[in-house]
């Protein structure tokens, strides 16, 4: 699973780089961006990976991973984070093409709520008490209040910039909101698996490789799925700009 | 904190070289400049993750690094700092477009003066005796004479510079200027931390990670904080000059 997230996000990273060209000049940085969150993704995946390696070994049979007795090092996940969300929200503002002045203060803000929302999910994650009345429960509460900020940001702030947009680009503005939604909803969900574990994280390695693929899967659709869905939008935009997609005639060259 | 740094400067070097063509073609050799200190910056920061994962082990709780007996490299700091420092320098003279044949010899002083600085700061830093009147003070001190003099370069020395840009240059290029002192000036407080802690290096640990991490978050605003800052220079230039930064049609093309 770490590997295949591996592999997803270097070939992620390529397309990103190489999709730039097939833009708009003006929409390539949100490409650069997505580019960005995929590579750091990448490498933290490379980290995890080995991290991984030296936690657990594959038992004789083959079928089951056995702990070594080093622990795995989890702070690799929130460090990805830490960088990567900001830069998730600010793809999305990029792609918006807001009004002169506004996408700045936007992304600023957007980005700064994703890292704090980030920083007070770890304390929790680190903790050893998994009740929801707890180190947990206290944290993870926390870490969502920012969460609620930019999803009140995003979808009750920003319904005018959808009518300004085209019918199709407005659809895909929704489904990539839509998808910030339910992928950020389902790291909570998976944060909050261990509160019904009893024993976690030593008595329960079950449990671990539960978090560490609930984690994974998200990490994929909300970083690559994420960028593809960002790309189809600024495609759709520059199209509706007058450029040529195909043969990346500028529209001044095409009248 | 490490990897973090790893993840930081390999992100900023892919921005930085895919940032070149939104500049005039005169900027770019400026951004070019910034990649190669993060690049620099990246592999020396790999360097010394793998030495710290020598040095230390992480604890079977998950929560504490413990000594494994083999030293920590230090000298891939100064190694680092050799290389980029001189490098940061360059970057801002770039930047500024000074008439014709002053970069140059600017250039070249500052950069003189920046690795003196690293070099003299280096026998200190190596040294057991970490008293203020002792071999640490004494280099630490001397390390400081070629900091002035860029500071002197930088401040009272090109106070005609900004005069000449225009209000939104003359600003920024204030700020990188700034973000040079104060990051700059950072690392000797750093460096003075031994000064104030007994048993330094082998019979406190702690110091040594304080240090690791003082030194880290200087390193990240120095240089991919810093390389944003030039970007932004170079941009708001390149607009001032004519080009359209969005489309990257040439200002003889425009008109």
């Amino acid at each position: 699973m770490l590997s295949f997230t591996i592999a997803t996000m270097a070939a992620a990273f390529v397309f990103f780089v190489l999709a730039q060209r097939n833009l708009a000049p003006k929409y390539r940085i949100s490409m650069m961006v997505s580019a960005l969150v995929v590579f750091i993704a990448g490498y933290h995946y490379f980290r995890i990976f080995n991290s991984f390696e030296g936690a657990y070994q594959l038992s004789q049979a083959g079928f089951s991973y056995e702990p070594t007795g080093k622990p795995l090092n989890d702070a690799y996940r929130y460090v990805d984070w830490l960088l990567t969300v900001p830069l998730l929200t600010v793809e999305l503002v990029l792609v918006m093409d807001l009004p002169e002045g506004e996408s700045g203060p936007l992304a600023a803000k957007l980005g700064f709520a994703a890292a704090l929302m980030i920083a007070l999910g770890y304390p929790g994650e680190m903790s050893e008490s998994t009740a929801l009345i707890g180190q947990r429960g206290l944290w993870g509460f926390l870490s969502t209040l920012p969460f609620i900020y930019v999803l009140y940001k995003l979808f009750a702030g920003l319904g005018d910039v959808l009518d300004r947009q085209s019918g199709e680009v407005a659809t895909l503005l929704g489904n990539a909101r839509l998808l910030l939604l339910l992928t950020w909803g389902w790291y909570p969900i998976v944060y909050m698996v261990p509160m019904f574990v009893s024993g976690y994280p030593s008595e329960a390695p079950g449990t671990l490789v539960t978090l560490q693929v609930g984690y994974t899967i998200a990490d994929v659709a909300a970083k690559a799925g994420y960028g593809v869905l960002i790309y189809a939008i600024a495609k759709q935009k520059s199209v509706e700009e007058g450029y040529n997609v195909d043969t990346m005639v500028e529209p001044a060259a095409t009248t």
